[in-house]
């Protein structure tokens, strides 16, 4: 997607030679309007008619997956980093690591929230080594539904998250993949 | 709004006087659809041509802005709970103490992202004790930016936040204010 390369280009901040910030289109300040545009791309790729739910975690994809969830009228659940009080205690639960906080963190969501006849659409904003999509993924295992794809508008590409689900057969669209951050510049795979 | 009491008391789930539950449609699963008509309902109250900047806070009041966003063609901004290592160095934050989390917590937000002239509507899921709102004012007020009001799905009434916001002149838009939740039920003001 030309159009998210151009804002990773003219608005990213390089922080290291792995990390790009992207708070202020995507991460902490939602532009809405450029999201739909987004969740339209998602829609040419794949089926929105057979995804039942859009599946995403707390906090950052959860505005991206929010607009796909409007955009084509399908319920979205977020699922949490860490169990909170008001939570259901019939859970399921996966253990996963956290780059950006630098922690292992513990995925939960109320089991009643996921059927087993849900096809998921996972939506998410990056993919860099594929904890957390694969922490979701196993969630959906865990509640016996279907996962019909994984949907993020940035991919790492120098880092094996993307790689990793697509050789388990995973469809993974990503609207943008970067190959290299570097103070040259922000490099991507073409499409 | 008679919906939102409708599902409330329909799928709320009571954990205590002072607890309901409602994940199934507002706090982790969301029905985007339901959403489009809490931010219409809001749209009635506040004068959205007025308003440059949506404000929330994550995670659970992500969606519910996100969607009013998209539908008024606003920016949003959330601001976290914590600072994670990707965060500008550059931050407006404040203490405050989460009822549900049971612990302080710093809200942050990288200072770029709010500009002295952005004329601000608070947009969040829930007002209980009003700590979370309470903070994000302090942070406009950082920010030097103004507070066009306060909107929210769910005002507990007996707890203190809401009355205490409307003591400081703020227009708060609560689309539900609970009076009472009982084994009996779930009470509510009218409108």
């Amino acid at each position: 997607m030309d159009k998210l390369k151009r804002r990773i280009i003219d608005e990213g901040q390089v922080l290291s030679d792995d990390v790009v910030r992207v708070d202020s289109f995507l991460n902490q300040r939602i532009d809405p309007d450029f999201m739909v545009e987004m969740a339209n791309e998602f829609g040419l790729h794949f089926n929105m008619n057979n995804v039942s739910l859009i599946l995403t975690v707390e906090s950052s994809g959860i505005a991206l997956a929010s607009i796909c969830a409007q955009r084509y009228s399908i319920p979205m659940v977020f699922v949490k980093k860490g169990k909170s009080s008001n939570m259901d205690s019939e859970l399921y639960q996966c253990d996963i690591f956290s780059y950006t906080y630098k922690k292992p963190v513990t995925l939960c969501v109320s089991k009643y929230l996921i059927a087993p006849h849900d096809r998921i659409l996972i939506i998410d904003d990056f993919i860099a080594n594929g904890e957390v999509v694969s922490g979701l993924c196993k969630i959906i295992n865990m509640a016996g539904a279907t996962l019909v794809g994984v949907g993020c508008a940035i991919e790492k590409g120098f880092q094996k998250g993307g790689k990793w689900l697509r050789d388990q057969g995973i469809d993974v669209k990503s609207l943008a993949i970067i190959e290299k951050i570097s103070s040259g510049g922000i490099f991507f795979k073409n499409d």
